[in-house]
């Protein structure tokens, strides 16, 4: 669905203008901040400097935002799924560039994938986010099983736990990664891939 | 400070009597599920099914039940920092060990490992948690500095990086961990420390 913009950059200073995709970004800035439930349509206009109405012109509510931007993560996660990387090669590789390029969208994509991320299945819209999320968990889980029968998988591991902690992993880095600390996606993406995949003891 | 308990459990049934761990433990799981701001000592008193004032004859007030909650997870974090495991040997196996441990604990104290990763110091008790919190960082960072001092550390990985990692790894088990999943904290230890110490890949 798309829908024409009702306001447009202006470049005046002071007078706010959104398209759809800066709307975004502000309002998941205000659920991550305040919680998608404690986040009222009133809040996000005053957020935003526009009325309840000019919000109305680019969507049908909050619910539409949420979902757009959990979309904009969960649609960025499964794009890696299809990539040659996650679907040639011996199987350790594939769930090695998984957990790389997942880094890598959650670095590009953070307030998205940290909205994503806090998601609990209080709506409609949450359950469906988390049902995609559980389906990608399912495809991760499927590369670790594969890999342990190529017999590339350290031996006597349970493929949904570790699927759950390479991910655990992963995940962690919303707590305290910002863009500004100084550290880029490549240099977290080889750290978390030479502790999990090597591990950190030098043998 | 020491509390004479008002109540006792009396073994009557719908009569509930609580002395302070009992309180304690019911307290935490409120504030996990509706979060600490958002729990009021009216709330409180209806979800223990007694009045305020009872509950004001074991503590001050909801601060105290937070602190305490807090320091219980703390203490049983720090108390692991001086037992033998992490201060004797080399200081790969000291990490090794306090990973180990770390997980037990989360296992064992769950609820209350859970609140303390959701603080975000609103409060003059959640500050002062904040800080045992990047204290214990501070040792975690301290030993993989010198593990990889000792030649015991895969090459050119930042300490603090993975001291973050590492126990982004263990803290991850609060979203989806839960005693009765069939998994023991044994089979969770081993496996964090298989695929964080010696890695997923076979070599």
């Amino acid at each position: 669905m798309t829908r024409t913009p009702a306001i447009r950059r202006t470049g005046r200073p002071g007078r706010p203008g959104y398209d759809l995709d800066s709307l975004l970004a502000v309002a998941v800035k205000v659920f991550n901040d305040k919680g998608y439930d404690g986040t009222s349509m009133d809040v996000l206009a005053e957020r935003l400097g526009l009325s309840k109405s000019s919000i109305y012109h680019h969507v049908s509510g909050k619910q539409e935002l949420l979902e757009l931007a959990l979309n904009r993560a969960l649609n960025a996660l499964f794009a890696v799924t299809t990539e040659a990387g996650a679907t040639e090669g011996r199987y350790i590789d594939r769930l090695e560039y998984l957990v790389r390029r997942s880094v890598e969208i959650l670095v590009a994509e953070l307030p998205y994938v940290t909205l994503l991320l806090r998601v609990r299945g209080n709506t409609a819209v949450e359950r469906r986010a988390l049902a995609r999320r559980r389906e990608f968990d399912t495809f991760v889980s499927s590369l670790v099983a594969a890999a342990a029968e190529e017999g590339d998988l350290a031996p006597d591991l349970d493929p949904d736990l570790v699927a759950r902690l390479l991910f655990g992993t992963v995940n962690s880095l919303i707590e305290w990664y910002r863009p500004r600390a100084g550290i880029t996606a490549d240099d977290l993406a080889d750290t978390v891939i030479s502790m999990t995949f090597d591990g950190l003891r030098r043998t």
